[in-house]
């Protein structure tokens, strides 16, 4: 097991009714600033409900917050945050959302040009307005982790950063939130927190056996709930099995005192990026073509994944390592997302533009060893196709 | 899966040489008191260690925090806070060591008599000096929670508390402080851990599937790493797997949003505060007698235990469940402990005493439907001989 610190100050309230907590998380005399994305807070009653329950605070809106934030929408934002001194946001909707918040409390009080907090991935953060958040989508585990991306359309970026002042002060995890999202969200989110598990899981081995044996967890219960999930939309208990290991998946702790990969998502990110597919379909796309060209580096960890998860236990290596990269795809399409960049039309010379892209935002030695460098994900989209 | 809400600002610093981050956590103009048990912290050179970190602090020290901490003992720990004015408390040991210092961090600034703690389970505090730990002693999780036991020798008491404000702020896990341990100790420890990880699982399904998964991942990397760490006490990897399950089996993680047993802790303490065993002792004889007694309430989680656990899958219902139990109590012996009241010769009329005990701390109606009463204490009792 490798050295790590770990800590996770989020509180998280999780169960059905769970929004009145509200009222006792947020200070009373705060000036909160309610965010949230397009109209379904709203045509789901959500967004009233809410509203009851802050019935006796001073509250505002922003609303419009699109899938993959962006900086031109959220710095409007900053702008109404300073300018009407709200001193408490609370997010209200999936990771899009958080993540756009997590930007704004950071940004609101940022002495500087707030795209250098991507531009130096968060370090520059000294203080940050407290959050809490509603989640309404289970996927990305913004909800309790100090992570955000944020996109720039004006340059075609879409960048991360983290650091501890972006931890939500509290959460409310309530799965029937989930009821009406439509089919293609739980789809996603389920491919999302998958590949958020295999991104910290699937490397090497360091006799790390508790993160392994939950990661492992998380992985199973996903693949068993995730398809039933999609059939009976108000099974309260197969929402709220996804829900919480959607946060699991990316909450610092299966991560803790292992090495991580992330390749497979910063390949996404540029995809997302240059051609608008949703995050969780790049991730389909990119995570079993990775696995693929990695087979060598990744041997040890696809066997035990295909062994304890997929029970593939016949044949060489090889082709045991073969046929779990092929269930794992079969599950992504189980789920309802396609596994090739040419199911989406992208033409063949978007791997130049995607390559192009990696090298401007640095991502050029990629992976647990540092070694994806730009043949490797050239090779790895090649196989996208 | 049931309502919950989880929070846990505890940080971590897991790994060699991690002592160093004592002094990032600590506040540089804190007037520390060092807490720990006998001398062995003396002897392996940890406390000089510790004090070479720390050269730049107001330090004290408190020395001779027993197993089972007693209340007599904490009590002048108490008074040497309060009249040397102590601001931040350092324990440095194992869970006895720990949740004595989590008595005195709440007592020291307790308005009223401070066994009084004990007898509201601490709900009636509202504040407590900081402190951080050094683990020594993989085995109850103290250092990740905000429970406590003491015992009261006075009165042949061992009783629990629980509050918020008794969260360490920071604990030091570095699994090599571990190797000069004796080898009861790592036996006692698994045990405990086991232990806590079976109040918590062993239940009735409530269609909580990460919590079931995490719950077992843990069975499984202590009854796998257990033996092994026995046997080679300098294998690091061992013990990190060892000390980090022990932390993860009583974080609250694993028992949010599923029922709670704890029906095996409560007689556990009693036969501690009468007949002096170790605490692992007391459970590795009460957990096999609770789980037969009660088979038909916990049937089928047994089934799952015995399954996915001990791969018992052939037989009828009845026999695989017997087959489970006896896994169970083998796994015991083969970490060193007995499973057997009469192996400690504590005499058949110890039931009358423990039964009495038990009445007396108000513990009547135990388990995780609170149906566990006086008759079925007293046949779990019986079964222990």
């Amino acid at each position: 097991m490798l050295n790590f610190s770990f800590h996770n100050p989020t509180r998280i309230h999780f169960g059905k009714n769970q929004i009145r907590k509200l009222s006792h998380e947020i200070p009373r005399d705060a000036r909160v600033l309610i965010m949230y994305g397009g109209g379904s807070v709203k045509k789901t009653g959500l967004l009233d409900k809410i509203k009851i329950v802050l019935k006796d605070y001073d509250i505002g809106e922003f609303e419009g917050i699109e899938p993959n934030p962006s900086y031109e929408t959220l710095m409007h934002c900053v702008d109404k945050v300073r300018n009407e001194n709200y001193d408490f946001l609370l997010a209200v909707g999936g990771g899009s959302v958080i993540d756009g918040t997590k930007f704004v409390a950071a940004a609101a009080l940022y002495n500087g040009e707030p795209w250098d907090i991507l531009k130096t991935f968060g370090s520059g953060i000294t203080e940050a307005l407290p959050f809490g958040t509603v989640l309404t989508i289970p996927a990305t585990g913004s909800e309790m982790n100090s992570g955000s991306v944020i996109t720039r359309h004006s340059e075609q970026s879409k960048l991360f950063f983290t650091n501890p002042h972006v931890f939500p002060f509290f959460s409310i995890l309530d799965p029937e939130l989930t009821f009406t999202l439509p089919k293609k969200q739980i789809g996603n989110g389920v491919v999302d927190a998958f590949t958020h598990v295999m991104e910290q899981y699937m490397t090497y081995p360091v006799n790390a056996h508790i993160q392994d044996r939950f990661s492992e967890g998380l992985l199973l219960t996903l693949i068993d709930q995730g398809p039933k999930a999609l059939k009976e939309p108000e099974n309260y208990h197969l929402r709220a099995n996804i829900m919480w290991c959607a946060t699991l998946a990316l909450n610092g702790l299966i991560g803790s005192g292992v090495p991580q990969d992330w390749s497979t998502h910063m390949i996404g990110h540029e995809i997302t990026a240059l051609y608008g597919l949703d995050h969780a379909q790049t991730l389909a796309i990119v995570l079993p073509a990775m696995l693929t060209v990695r087979k060598a580096d990744k041997k040890e960890k696809l066997l035990q994944y295909g062994e304890r998860i997929w029970r593939i236990t016949q044949g060489d290596d090889e082709s045991r390592m073969d046929d779990t990269i092929e269930k794992t795809k079969e599950f992504f399409h189980v789920m309802g997302l396609k596994t090739r960049l040419s199911d989406y039309e992208i033409p063949h010379e978007g791997i130049d533009a995607i390559m192009t892209q990696l090298g401007r935002h640095g991502m050029v030695l990629l992976g647990e060893r540092q070694d994806v460098n730009p043949a490797v994900c050239r090779k790895v989209l090649e196989l996208c196709y």
